[in-house]
């Protein structure tokens, strides 16, 4: 008996930016497994469905059930915001499975974070960009530091995921720092928490204005280029640089 | 009379991957603007509007088109594949828009190429990414080799959007050689060419073997970091660096 896995991405939260193809693999599934503040974003398909919560700190937890459950011949669906292919559940899914001809798997694409906090805020990545996250539970933070003098000195557009919580706050404002000797210190910053649900706050400063209290883990930062700019009130990013110009007419 | 600009991302291309604000702007607009291939994902929206089709190249164009019907006081969809906000229309359009009073900007994001790749390849994006487009139509080519060293580098998996067009063959070989010199030849390298449509094609190569005249302006190529690996052949970067020291002291 073949199962099936869902890993499902339902977007920034609201019902009107989820695909028909997240909604239809949950309507599809026996059992539905994840945090609770994503199981509301679709609670009303999940009557006649067993259910399972689990807390924001058991991901591997969670990828195990529901693989148990697959097994057993179920049709399994994996929820959680934002795409689940980027620093989602994807690849916690596909590494415990392995190769199991028996459960077939299915990676439901969503919008992720860094489109919809983009959205929120203008523009901002027109141009090439890179996204780092600063917790440093499973990374050392000093390849996380190499990677911010790397962004930062190649001009790159930066997306910060997981950027400060409670007990971290030293990694922001050392991100802060070291943007700060690359890039003119009015260079936009826009934050963005919750983005595209009923609570969104989504502010635009700079590198130099950025109030790191504002922000948390539920905060996208997105950090401009050394050509982005406001444009009436809206964080964006030019699509080229100016000297392009001339390398057109070569 | 104020009119609305809608900046629309239709996703991959299936209609399962669209999201029901992107299908509610395109119903409420009097006027759609796209490129042909994008129109044609939504055609059967199509029957009673306006629809104004151009080429590939002229992006600034409908840019302008667009927003001259918007001051006219009409709802106009702008509409493209993926994000907007991803290399996308969204920064053309608000920066010639400027300060209007007269036109409600809104910006609908959709599952950008990269989520959707990921999702055709396995879970490649699950840590640190850059995505670096290597047209040199608009940028330097020595910033993109500048950004491409820096990605290569700090061991970044790494996206590389526009790769490769019939004209301009020589940049993919560079981006090949700059990581060859940063990570074992052995990194697995996907290409997604259509993703999620009809006719895609995926392939998952290594860095040594890439096959580059698979690769074309439809082509997204995804090149793993030094801990990326395939299980059961899906390409898969896991979540975290299992022995910092080592990734620290190369």
């Amino acid at each position: 008996m073949t199962g099936t896995l869902y890993v499902v991405g339902l977007g920034p939260g609201d019902r009107a930016d989820m695909s028909a193809r997240a909604l239809q693999a949950v309507a599809a599934s026996d059992v539905v497994v994840g945090y609770k503040t994503y199981l509301d974003l679709v609670r009303d398909l999940l009557a006649d469905k067993d259910v399972i919560s689990s807390g924001m700190k058991s991901e591997l937890h969670r990828a195990e059930q529901a693989i148990g459950l697959a097994r057993e011949g179920k049709a399994v669906s994996v929820i959680s915001s934002g795409d689940p292919g980027i620093y989602g559940m994807a690849g916690p899914v596909l590494e415990l499975l392995g190769n199991d001809p028996d459960v077939a798997v299915e990676i439901v694409p969503g919008i992720t974070a860094l489109s919809s906090a983009a959205a929120s805020l203008g523009a901002p990545l027109m141009h090439d960009f890179c996204a780092i996250s600063l917790s440093d539970l499973l990374t050392p933070w000093e390849l996380i530091l190499r990677r911010l003098e790397a962004a930062a000195s190649a001009d790159f557009v930066t997306a910060l995921y997981n950027p400060r919580s409670r007990g971290r706050t030293h990694q922001i404002l050392a991100a802060q720092e070291i943007f700060l000797a690359h890039r003119d210190p009015d260079t936009p910053v826009g934050t963005v928490r919750n983005a595209r649900r009923g609570d969104e706050v989504s502010r635009i400063s700079t590198l130099k204005t950025l109030d790191v209290d504002q922000i948390d883990m539920l905060t996208t930062v997105v950090i401009g280029n050394s050509q982005s700019r406001l444009v009436n009130g809206r964080f964006v990013t030019p699509r080229g640089y100016p000297i392009a110009e001339d390398a057109l007419q070569r």
